[in-house]
């Protein structure tokens, strides 16, 4: 069912949709009489039936409302070093598809990528489009929040505030992601951090188990550093009982 | 560490390096001195030591031995329905990095795509290479082959003949992946089906529920025909301890 998200408080009765949702709703040739779904975003669905067109867009009808079925019961955040190329787009689409929460990319020592401040806020403007399509695809509640941190460090402090705080690092294989997951029997909050193309230096893996980060590995092969982020969030998915 | 295929049977002392794997060296600018390994394809990895350019290539030194600690321990085949454009070697390469053995795939009622025989023959050579490369990056032991079957009825015949049977269909999510990866509780073998843009039909579903498919849901959450499989992948190699 086609989907819109428009935060707008709690809606009921009679509604109308107007500019790029109206647009969405011309090109896919919704005709009277068949419904959509508005999502406020904050994990609310709507079902609605299109009436009529109007002048500037169309009136449609609330007929249900029910609580998102997209989101998972876990808040995992996936931090991921800045990669080269579109390979960013590639983790916020899949990560949003797969129920990441939030996305932060942070610039790490061994980034070949390393994009400045004006480059940035081209970018996330562009990333955050990205996750709201791929919020709408996959029937999401909520849509995921794109973040660039400026260091290391910064993305460390914050992950490390999690109840299960995951650093993937492909030199430590001996406490894989399973043993990790289960080092806990419950938590609410979850995060994902991996490393750029080269992967993370050894200062780097001590600093973020100086932070209290469980530092673990994803089975004896090397994943690229687009894949390990989303395999890490299917596990993560997989394990919470979210998939 | 720099990574060729070679299947010459069992290698030692001094060994011979021509062709593409030569061009590789010299592209990598290995020096004298430095390792690379030279694995059989088989689950072998043979250690060796760059020794001397010579007039068509190099030679070099095996100095160790030992299986290929990529391989996991599941033989799991990934059956995906025919994507559009580029998405099957997005799905060939990452399911390679994540441990497949071999990738299959087939025609179904709603695939978009539909290539003719003179246009697979040209894929699947170009699909090959793809992963090799992955297999070669994520220090695989072997390269999984590509495969491509012209029909569901074949496709079905041949994933149904694994332990672990699995088939995901967005329309059902009452049996999880997790449901029916726990449903035996020893298995070598698994296949993973997934289908096109638009889904599988109904009428397949049955035909694979026929089969003895296992006919399960991957979460509440849409994904896209590229990012079903290797979810399910990373689930299945979590599963089973090869994450």
């Amino acid at each position: 069912m086609p989907r819109f998200f428009r935060d707008e408080g709690v809606l009921s009765g009679i509604v109308h949709i107007t500019g790029k949702d109206a647009e969405h709703i011309r090109v896919l040739r919704l005709r009277p009489g068949e419904t959509f779904t508005i999502c406020d975003g904050k994990g609310k669905d709507y079902i609605c039936r299109l009436l009529n067109k109007k002048e500037h867009g169309f009136e449609a009808e609330v007929i249900d409302s029910a609580p998102s079925r997209g989101e998972p019961t876990i808040h995992c955040t996936v931090y991921t070093a800045f990669p080269k190329g579109d390979k960013a787009e590639t983790i916020i689409q899949k990560s949003v598809e797969q129920g990441a929460a939030r996305i932060v990319f942070f610039l790490s020592l061994r980034c070949v990528s390393r994009p400045d401040r004006k480059d940035v806020s081209k970018k996330l403007e562009r990333w955050q489009r990205i996750s709201e399509e791929a919020a709408k695809q996959s029937e999401r509640g909520k849509i995921p929040e794109v973040h660039v941190l400026e260091s290391f460090e910064t993305a460390i402090a914050e992950a490390s505030k999690a109840e299960m705080p995951l650093f993937f690092y492909e030199g430590d294989t001996d406490y894989s992601i399973k043993q990790a997951l289960s080092s806990k029997s419950r938590y609410a909050t979850v995060s994902v951090v991996t490393g750029p193309e080269g992967g993370f230096e050894p200062d780097e893996v001590m600093k973020a188990r100086e932070h209290g980060m469980l530092i673990s590995g994803m089975g004896k092969r090397i994943l690229r550093c687009e894949t390990a982020p989303l395999c890490a969030l299917a596990a993560v998915m997989f394990h919470t009982d979210n998939l």
